[in-house]
């Protein structure tokens, strides 16, 4: 594993801060619901998230080209730039962009750093609650309140003892996936729904077993990598293998979990 | 509609004060999960959250038997005290079990009072964000941050701009709710799930447009009437009709879409 130095731990830390300073003021912004027919006739619609990405995003790569010049940047709003260094930013200020335009807190600011090619530290901030997971050399921390946490996943002996959480129950999974995703989630002891990145600092933090996401982008999970591998889960996508490209992902706490999950979502022959 | 004395708004504040109190010690406390063949040989579960619910009922009875001894008082954990004065406190310190004990912020603490059997103020506290939402003598205000927001829902003309909220896509649901709200949920914009008495307050905030629940108890509703009232909505069980009862509940911001809502939900030979 790639050891990441104390001032680039800072250093990512002042990124989380600077993003939720661009985002707070967005946040519950009222907006009342315009029909679609009145956009299409050119009204302004205000679009608070928008904003708040791009904003959020210009910021971070401002101060990453500023003082890390070298490194490489990936990010939802603005691409790629290319780097020399063998680091790369990836970054999604907003993720979770449905529940930031719903007035609730389960969306987060995605930091991540990978050291050729492979995420070495994950940051997902909730900027509202301030609170800040952070995974980075094996461990993972939440930051909150002004102390500091050790994050560990909690054991859990069987599936059907397991605490599922996804974004949604169909929405991002295609018809394979929602009936492969509907099978599990008769197979475990309850479901919840809503969540986005913040689910993975829930996992982490020994609140749920299992998270089943599915058309993920790169900038959606890579911080999301060593924040679950940190607190000592378990994170692939649905074939068992590295998913930091993003597409399908599998998180759990315990590995008798995240197996038995395995072979719930890939039995397309079962009932 | 019955006026109710600042007095009575300011016992109904120290009531939801005191209630937070005795939860929040609870929220995030670190449990395994155990399976059900410990439990079944005596082991000893640690239940967190009947723990913060049964404490927090306890001390808000404690104090309206001292300090109004003529009001009634209806709770989830301890039943029913009868008064004599026409006020009644319906109370749930603890709305959204599934919530709390995956660690997430979307339940509340309810506190109704009634007059004359008709809910007259309602109390949706969040105590761990610290953010309260009352309704009472017909306006609604979020209390949060040691400011005090007036409430409004907003308009929506249309149920397919709708933003629409359940706690579960299925779960408190039984097989003809299922598709009723299947189809509901296919006419909308976007959909979102989990949240419990939360949904109320974000509908009262003015970030959601429609809120669909079944199998409520009198006590997961008669807070939650005030606040959408409070703040212009309209709240009423799937026939149109008062709600005060529990069972099925609609919550619209806009009567359009309450009403395009109550057509969909009752459609039952639709596709």
């Amino acid at each position: 594993m790639t050891k990441i130095d104390d001032a680039t731990i800072r250093f990512a830390h002042r990124l989380a801060d600077a993003s939720g300073e661009v985002i707070r003021p967005y946040f519950r912004q009222r907006i009342d619901v315009i029909d679609k027919g009145k956009i299409m006739e050119g009204a302004l619609v205000f679009d608070p998230v928008t904003a708040a990405d791009r904003g959020a995003e210009a910021a971070l790569r401002q101060i990453i080209t500023a003082e890390r010049p070298e490194d490489g940047i990936l990010g939802e709003e603005f691409g790629e730039l290319a780097g020399h260094s063998g680091f790369r930013w990836v970054l999604d200020p907003v993720d979770g962009t449905r529940a930031f335009i719903n007035g609730r807190h389960e969306w987060g600011s995605l930091i991540a750093l990978e050291k050729d090619g492979a995420p070495a530290l994950g940051i997902i901030d909730q900027p509202v609650l301030r609170e800040r997971f952070i995974g980075v050399n094996g461990i993972a921390e939440l930051h909150a309140g002004g102390s500091v946490e050790r994050l560990r996943v909690r054991p859990c002996a069987d599936i059907s003892e397991a605490i599922l959480c996804a974004t949604h129950p169909y929405a991002y999974f295609d018809a394979g996936e929602r009936a492969a995703f509907r099978k599990l989630a008769q197979s475990v002891r309850m479901s919840r729904f809503g969540g986005d990145c913040y689910l993975f600092g829930i996992l982490a933090m020994g609140f749920a077993d299992l998270v089943v996401e599915s058309h993920l982008h790169r900038w959606d999970v890579a911080a999301l990598i060593p924040v679950v591998k940190g607190a000592g889960g378990i994170i692939t996508n649905w074939q068992g293998r590295d998913c930091s490209d993003g597409g399908q992902v599998v998180a759990a706490g315990d590995a008798r979990v995240h197996e038995a999950a395995l072979h719930i979502l890939n039995d397309r022959h079962a009932d």
